[in-house]
């Protein structure tokens, strides 16, 4: 029950009533005995510094900043962690008294994800990351400081070169040539998102010694996944990333631990209760 | 369950987190079925109008608004009631679009209380109102509009005659002797309130013939209750107005009628959990 007691987070971004993440956290504040509450905030473009204010003055203990609104945040912040600083872009604020940091969890949700939920350490590893947007760069910047050998594949150069830029000095830009020798295969195109049926390469590239990473998560099982599999690779869905990336928002908002079974049990509950 | 459909509304205050305000409305909202949910922030002072902006910013659907803020509040809002303008205090802002109005819905809440709860209709009624602060300029308010008579009570005389005007031709300036010759006696100062033991006015005044309510809800029964009761009068406690005038928001938020029983068992039993 939410009293005058409960502490209060959210996510902003427009459009934004169809956001998970409400789902997400208020389930692990529940499993966790918290008495805080998650909810969304309808913020239009462009006032995402208004908004800053109001996380201020309203005294919430952080928000999520999700599309389109994880660059133009950042003027109204503080200061910014690494991530954030280096990719541009901001997917989760802490306010400490009146001073609000921005994050960027997402990237370490995808290597935390591969690491805790399926046992592989990027670490030496061949990755080849299709897609420079938000998702690419942030994805192609923690692989990289996670010890991947990242090569970066997109239609337009110029932003694979500034994703590969942000994956250190082994980085290079590729082709879908690349993803022959490739160890693991991050998608981070919106291809496949939905009912479009695509994908993001030629599936005769596909070897059983590859793991394939969706970040798309809706369907929950991608034309991509599908093909990793019958190519007999091992594939990984997107939930995983998207609940690490809160986990890591949870564990700096609350200083607890995240509760990962009850977040993640939330997340696909929420994804089933979409596709009906 | 929060999701991120739920339409957020709240309380701003300091300090806030002793509000009963969360337990009214979150009751209510539950036993409509409205997808909304009410939480207390906590606004310092001097932040009222930056809590404004956050309000619009955020898309909140509105805010109740309590100490020390209900002045403070008007210059960031577009426009007010009735009721708001004349007292220059707001309890109450609605949002549509960016358009914030201010509505004082406190003189209301007592008359609707004595109204619907109690059968006691003020018009014609000689109403001796105790105090003048702001609580007693919004019932001196409210009285004078619903047809009482008014007679103000307060130490200081600028102020007393201040919420006399509010109360209409007939209104006037009293002292405590005026208690004889009153229907309706509201005490509307915070004598009384938590343990402090102290009578607003001489209980050898009481009569059987007058109903007499005291604001104070915090004990429950308060000193002057326990004296008006003794002398035979009706009493009423001041749970009636809290409710009351939660129920003016509520309606005026969300369109439907507030479910009165709901939020009064929710201001009840969130007072007996405050007396544990």
């Amino acid at each position: 029950m939410i009293a005058a007691t409960t502490r209060v987070a959210g996510v902003i971004g427009s459009p934004i009533r169809h956001s998970l993440s409400p789902a997400i956290f208020n389930a692990a504040f529940a499993a966790c005995g918290l008495d805080w509450v998650y909810a969304a905030f309808e913020v239009t473009e462009g006032e995402a510094p208004s908004a800053m204010a109001g996380v201020r003055s309203l005294a919430l203990e952080g928000v999520s900043v999700t599309m389109p609104h994880k660059e133009a945040v950042i003027p109204a912040l503080d200061d910014l962690d690494v991530a954030a600083a280096a990719l541009g872009a901001v997917n989760c604020v802490v306010r400490r008294g009146s001073s609000l940091r921005g994050h960027n969890t997402d990237g370490a949700g995808l290597v935390d994800s591969l690491r805790f939920d399926e046992s592989v350490d990027v670490a030496g590893l061949r990755c080849t990351v299709l897609g420079a947007g938000g998702a690419g760069r942030a994805v192609a910047h923690a692989l990289g400081a996670a010890g991947g050998i990242v090569t970066v594949v997109n239609r337009t150069p110029e932003r694979a070169e500034a994703a590969a830029a942000l994956a250190g000095p082994a980085a290079r830009v590729g082709t879908v040539a690349d993803v022959d020798g490739a160890d693991l295969i991050v998608n981070a195109t919106s291809v496949g998102m939905g009912a479009d049926g695509q994908l993001p390469l030629d599936a005769t590239r596909l070897r059983d010694n590859q793991v394939v990473i969706d970040l798309v998560y809706h369907p929950a099982r991608t034309p991509l996944l599908d093909a990793a599999e019958a190519a007999g690779a091992r594939v990984i869905g997107g939930v995983g990333m998207l609940v690490h990336q809160a986990a890591h928002a949870f564990q700096l908002w609350t200083g607890e631990a995240p509760p990962l079974e009850a977040m993640r049990h939330a997340a696909v509950a929420a994804l089933a209760a979409r596709a009906t």
